[in-house]
């Protein structure tokens, strides 16, 4: 199945279903008013769920319409909780380059993760409002999974069957207030503004071979500006997604809903270019000996679409974001 | 006003008011569903409470009932966002010592920070199931404020005034995880399991001359299995709420709820004891040349209760918690 939220004015928006070409949805409320509601009643609306999408797909479904991307919310607006992991051990060695950052102790063994905010969520072709461009604005193109809900000391096989849906995300950072929230051992808050959701949210099976071995086997295809940033593959990952979800749980439950993230797909060629722009910057420090590359302005754009291998465009829709400067008023209330 | 909220089931709990001699409560849910729900309507809902708040203290509530914090979740049972702060610089100091870790950068003029989980809060009275003794189980005895809405980028004067309620907390923290954690720079997860409340969240009124300065001047009385631990004053506090709100303002907005903490309260004076025994671990190790003080075992408790500086009880009523070893099922599941 295939999940938006249509943005109704609400805190969790409205439960819609979209068909599995992408191009009509359905307003799915009369089983669940809202995704989150969904994923806390998953064993009671599953079916009734699956009978409506499949009567979409057979175009019989009543009331459908155009699916608009631009009208939708993150899939989940907000959630209980927002775990973002560093599994791909490029860029995390990268990164430590870039911040001239101790290496991180037993960085190949045990997952690295941050909490973020999860009350905020931005939707796909949200504005993002930032208060300064020295803060140095970047963009972080990664894949997420959504949990069911997951027992405190999960193993990571057990983790994965809890996975629920997949979905495609962009993790906003702030390049010049992480490395200090890194040294204070209190990890990044500052640097970490709302994140930002592709439109459409699916489970598993919707990916096919795509989903394999816990992670999610497509390539992130990033532009800025129009231009092409990079296309890693998320195949490279170190760790799975089960393995993440367990180091969550490790000394908690997850209540259904809860995000985990992958961190910046990134992979070890250098054709394939990256999802962030600090990677970029350390790469050209490493193999042209300075750094080329700015991060973004106010009114630069970023768009982010997965692909499958064979090129097809992925299930998630595109995130396609520009920057702005925060409402001077902000400040003030 | 005193906030309670009873369980009954349900993820937000139901809204109760409790008298201002702390004896009895009446239900509120009829004005807001929850906690969250006031929150969010405040400047609608505020003036309905007030009155039924006064109705409750005059004895002419219909329906009221005997308080019992027994049957009462954390007044926010869960909330948007859960902010940590370190804002006792003498507590900090010592953590330093005690996790043998470099000095924290800027830590005497930037507040520090972590984001916890928020989804899952334990009750004044509820058991904490957690994993493993070996694990280094401590108590963490804090005040906090709950906001309203928050703007991205508003000044510490601002956010002192967004203040909407203050609580007690029990932030439990599992000390072997704790370095590792903070050396990743990725800050606290597994260190951090579900974090507790005193049963009766307060508007700063009810505080009268103990909310100064945006602190809660008043002593936090721990006992650890029925023996004084310590009783910190929260006046010692060197950040504010209003610059704690602030920096956690600085790069996004607070939607209405969040909780934003004052880390453990720590006084520089050795006769006030410690709020954790972490601390007091490091205290033996710098004054007696060695620890003395193992971590918590599992069916340990541990106390904690605000009190005026006349020695009054204070109104956010007790925590009083046993840890237990996590359900041998759990990880199973």
């Amino acid at each position: 199945m295939k999940f938006a939220t249509l943005k109704d004015g609400t805190l969790d928006g409205c439960l819609a279903l979209v068909s599995r070409d992408g191009q009509r949805a359905v307003r799915a409320s009369a089983v669940a008013a809202s995704l989150i509601d969904a994923l806390q009643r998953w064993d009671e609306v599953h079916l009734p769920l699956c009978d409506l999408y499949e009567s979409l797909n057979a175009g019989s479904a009543p009331g459908a319409f155009a699916f608009d991307p631009a009208a939708c919310a993150a899939p989940l607006p907000r959630c209980p909780q927002w775990l973002d992991g560093s599994a791909f051990l490029n860029h995390g060695r990268l990164m430590e380059e870039a911040f001239n950052a101790p290496p991180i102790p037993l960085f190949d063994t045990v997952p690295v993760m941050y909490q973020g905010a999860s009350d905020d969520f931005l939707g796909p072709h949200d504005d993002v409002p930032l208060p300064s461009e020295a803060d140095g604005i970047d963009f972080e193109g990664e894949f997420g999974v959504v949990t069911g809900p997951v027992p405190m000391g999960v193993s990571p096989e057990a983790a994965l069957a809890c996975v629920r849906l997949v979905v495609q995300i962009n993790d906003w950072s702030l390049r010049a207030l992480g490395p200090h929230e890194m040294k204070t051992g209190f990890g990044f808050l500052q640097a970490k503004p709302s994140t930002a959701f592709a439109p459409v949210a699916v489970t598993p099976d919707e990916l096919g071979e795509a989903w394999r071995d816990g992670r999610v086997q497509m390539r992130l295809q990033v532009q800025w500006n129009g231009e092409r940033f990079g296309e890693p593959h998320g195949g490279e990952m170190n760790f799975h997604f089960g393995q993440l979800i367990a180091h969550a749980a490790r000394t908690r439950r997850l209540t259904a809903g809860s995000i985990v993230g992958s961190g910046t797909v990134s992979n070890v060629s250098r054709a394939a270019g990256s999802a962030c722009i600090a990677e970029r910057r350390v790469i050209e420090k490493i193999d042209q000996g300075e750094i080329r590359t700015g991060f973004m302005r106010f009114g630069d754009r970023v768009r982010m679409q997965a692909r499958f291998d064979g090129g097809a465009d992925g299930p998630f829709g595109v995130i396609d974001q520009r920057v702005v400067a925060m409402a001077a008023t902000a400040g003030a209330a």
